[in-house]
């Protein structure tokens, strides 16, 4: 894959020229222009050369190298610094994480996306559909990106809502047995991590929303507060689910307990049950010169289908009284 | 059912003419004139009519026709945009969720009501009688209907605090099983899913009781300090059945233990008074030559008879101590 | 019980007059003079009245009329509405909840007692006696009814902090069993309902302390503050409580486990002791046409009393390693 | 004890006279000086004495006779009025508790100590013992003293520290029993005893560093800073021990069920192995005409062999598995 | 090792001269010159130097000196006074701790190392090798200690998620046993000291980034803000391992449980088993005159075998429904 996906110079919405890198501050010189680049994993190299162009910070270059931030947004000067968390289910159903990293000036916007994400060209030709939206500037740009971003957010947070009632059903409907608490535990962490890319961004869109920036027009700011709303309606369905999810971690002891008590009571049925031919036995067992009936011809027969009767009885009342 | 259940002009809390949708703006031209529309579930082509009728944001439109929003209280210029989430309960005992935006401008207010829930003719007919209040103008309208949907959460939260008493009775008179933790995990996602209904509301009603709008008066904003009101005391009555609910289900939790005790205890207990006879017919059933009583003619029933005494002494001394 | 229980003017911190409720506009056109109201359970019709002299928001005077309000502070124009509620214990140590409200404004003093709580004659009486205090005017009058109110939540937070010790007695010095964990829960829930009624009064002390207004002079301010730290006081002490609660719940929890293990490991005991005589009679009573001393003519007596032995050994052993 | 332990007038960090109570009002009349006095326990009569020679307010007096305070800081006109807790671990390691209060003025600091706890006159000698910090006037000598209380506190928490420590040992290392639960429940008593008296004191600090109050100068604002610092600290450290209390609760809860899992298997182990001998005498004691060996001379010797044999194998075999 | 590590006097983000300790002050009278002194464990008499030569405040040497701070940054006129806590795994895989100290004023940085971490050497030549960056002054020099320091934390909390998966392999690959929990227990006890060091990090690195002081310039502020952002990621990942620890907790008390059930379930399966053997041999053991089969020459070998099938069945019966 290459490292620069795209590098085009925009104008009043329009896409007006490719450019090279190295030759973008010569398109930066007229006014009412910018740049929008986008880089796939760029290398030291690439990422040299954008810093040369539009003089980005050293700390900030060195964050978008390194790809293990969490959300944020930095303002240098005019200059402004943002990470974000990319989060989407795999075909295999595993959730797979990215990252994506924004420097955004005057006159420029470069993405760097690190991961095997969904690339963002669609985002680009959609932006560049609506030339009457995109005309409000790199703000916009910015924007589009986030809030495709964002999007990806929802189908990873209903497979967990899935998995969660799959869990339920295991948990009230089938057996207790080690592998639900391991899923329960498994689907735990993936919604930790999972918190962890979305929470710091309710924050992100927060300054975003309130940043006193020349690009940032103020008719984009409703945009970034759509953004805002987006991510704290996903972290309450993550919120809401982890408390679920302990709920149902406690439903799941309990339950265990329940059925440790059930094989208990069976127990402690069936063992009384036996009890009665053992004792029956015994005593016709026992050594005295005279016994009743020991010496009547039936008197086997006849101890044996009492003992069977006795032992129905009990097996009755037993399964009345709920004890097996 | 149709989507435009109503389309009025007021005038000084009058209700002066229905208009049609269309011509609306023309109404709007005189002044101290509000329309009020009444739509459901509109149809994309009567949400743009109404969108280019009052100059409605994109982003807003596009939020009140997906209806998947949380509660919030948007500003566009002098616009506000306002989405609540309807809860009732159904005739079956079930809790069903809806959801109402609101447009409110300079001089119109527009209901969106998403779900099969309770109509707002009602509301509305209950604003044309006082007309002392309505002429306060389209804030009223909103209070109105807000009001109303918040009045709509008490009897959801009683019958949840109902089902909280009929789950105490379960786990203090009835046994422990299966069902019991069923109905807790339930209600808890009962609970969390109404309380991600209202709990926003709390910060929506705060913002449009200090929203500095010309169209909402000083005399209003008391109404929505009373909506305000209501709202944090619905939040209170959930947040106390939720702690409760966790309290109850660490006590079942503690019963099914001490249930489980007590099979435990009967089972040895039993197990003790059968271990009476079967030992004694053990030793009798011992071979040899010598044996006490073994030659007399009653031996037999004597040893049945003591070993019954002592196993109702058993059986005695157990009930007295608890074991049975 | 007679709904207007005082109706008194007062000017430089005594009482002038005895006023008839429908005068009480005459009497406030004096300057320096206020007007204190205590009235019980109000029809509509008294409260009408009230809201007709003083001028009372319509809103508020609902409140006043429903009666199941949290606690809260609401400024009208000049004039304030407060909502407290009383908790008291009665003379069956059970927890009984009222409510009383105030309506305080330039020249005038309304308190409404809901519930059979205590009268606040008492409160009125000791103002009286000391002119000089009340002659701080309207401002004092609501301190002390207040003070007076909370004075009264000391004993029901104590009653429930000795209730806890005697669970805790429950749970380390008796035995594990159902009423224990029910009275927890209990007081759990009477617990939560005493916090409801106390902690927001936080919040409303905090605003009464800050309140720009007329007729809270400086000089009154403190007291205010007084109440203030009281109710902090209070809520620590139910905080407190609650803690204490939740971890013996976790302790009685743990102490049935124990107390559960304790049982299995006396029958696991009792069943070793009783399978000694079983095997050797057993082993006696076997069909060999050759067994050791089964000709002595003491041989049952001799392996009857070796069994004995045998168990009291194993019943001694068992007793020293705590199994028994 | 004496109510009054030192009353004595300060003038450039140096003790300049001891004065009587009832004439310092004399003595404070010089500029530049300021009155140290320090009660324990006083009467109602030395505290109106007091009073009277400062102007104290009523509500404070009162709260100081009553000292059932949590600590607090309360301004009063350019007095302060401060309530502390005192903590200190008696000789037989329990933990007592007392409270001071200060009243402190233009020209004057008050303290006034109850229980019996350590005196404060060691910490005015060592003030005097540096008369460039006592120079910096009554703000100084109020931090010496809230130094020395809060300096206290250390002891304590370590105490506490390592009596969790000791239950740590026991929940390990030891077999878990009724006493460890009583004991973890005991020390979280304790704690959340101690940190009632802890924490309000982070506020207190605060609010004592920033008070804008011609006798705390500049200078003397580091040192309140300095107790805050303290205090936070103090506060940190029961947090954490409350946390690894609650931690430790579970573990120990965990291994009581461990401890019975274990005596389930030692006891199914057991059972197992004595059903072998009672299996087998079983068989040989039915009464068949024709069975193996049964006439031969040494089969019921071979049978017990065998029997006690295959006892062994399977103890091996339960002892290899971990059931025994 | 000695106590003055290194005495240095930088300009323009030069080395120029190593200079002794007592004669600084002379260093510093020139402009633009800074004084960088790293100093290990020093002596009282050593930081006295230091306190002299810069005129620090008594409480901030003290605290320097007693090395049991929590992290703080404490501004006294125009220094400031920093303590960090250090965080390294030593070589046999424990967690040591630390404390470094910083004094930085006008023209001068003194950096306090105790415990025996590694030495700040690296950072100082890192710093000389970049003059440009260094040129900033002493407030870049802090940050590049501070950098350092936070930069030993990740791999300290790397380590304890790699203990925690361990943890994880052994709940639900392994068998419950006493360790685990124990182990659980301990990586709690670990995470929360880190946390104590590290989280009021946030807190300091904050102050740093708000603080309107000279040598603090504009151009620095950028990387405590990189500093700031690595303490909140290690904070997270704490705060994640933290609630994965008890999650893993509650899972491991889950499984124990459910491996009691399988203990219960195998035991009542195999003493099922048993029963039928001793069933039928206490039948044929009873003394009738007339028996089935009793005088059959291969009665005995015929109810051996035909036990021993049912025995069978009941075995491969039991295995099927998981009671075995």
């Amino acid at each position: 894959m290459k490292e620069i996906i795209n590098c085009a110079a925009y104008a009043d919405g329009r896409r007006i020229a490719d450019v090279q890198l190295s030759e973008v501050h010569e398109v930066l010189k007229a006014k009412d222009k910018f740049v929008w680049i986008g880089l796939h994993e760029p290398s030291e190299a690439v990422l040299s050369t954008v810093q040369q162009q539009f003089g980005l910070h050293d700390l900030a270059v060195e964050d978008a190298h390194n790809a293990h931030q969490r959300p944020k947004v930095e303002l240098y000067g005019d200059s402004v610094f943002v990470v974000l968390r990319t989060v989407e289910v795999s075909k295999d159903h595993r959730i797979e994480f990215g990252e994506t990293h924004f420097f955004v000036g005057d006159n420029f916007i470069v993405t760097i996306r690190h991961g095997d994400g969904v690339s963002y060209a669609d985002v680009r030709s959609r932006c560049e559909s609506t030339p009457h939206l995109l005309s409000k500037g790199q703000g916009f740009a910015l924007y589009s990106v986030m809030d495709f971003i964002v999007d990806h957010y929802y189908p990873v947070v209903q497979e967990m809502e899935q998995e969660l009632q799959e869990i339920e059903d295991l948990i009230f409907k089938g057996n207790p047995n080690r592998d639900t608490t391991e899923q329960i535990y498994q689907l735990k962490r993936e919604l930790l991590e999972v918190k962890r890319a979305v929470s710091p961004l309710i924050d992100v869109c927060n300054k975003l929303m309130r940043l006193d920036i020349k690009w940032i027009s103020e008719e984009t700011r409703p945009y970034f507060r759509d953004v805002y709303d987006h991510v704290v309606r996903i972290n309450d369905m993550i919120e809401n689910t982890r408390e679920l999810l302990n709920t149902a971690m406690e439903a799941n002891f309990s339950l265990i307990s329940i059925s440790q008590n059930d094989v208990s009571k069976k127990f402690a049925g069936w063992a009384a049950i036996i009890a009665v031919p053992t004792m029956v036995a015994g005593f016709y067992g026992m050594n005295f010169k005279f016994m009743p009936k020991s010496e009547w011809e039936y008197g086997f027969y006849a101890v044996v289908l009492l003992t069977i009767a006795a032992c129905t009885l009990l097996y009755l009342v037993f399964k009345k009284t709920g004890w097996l």
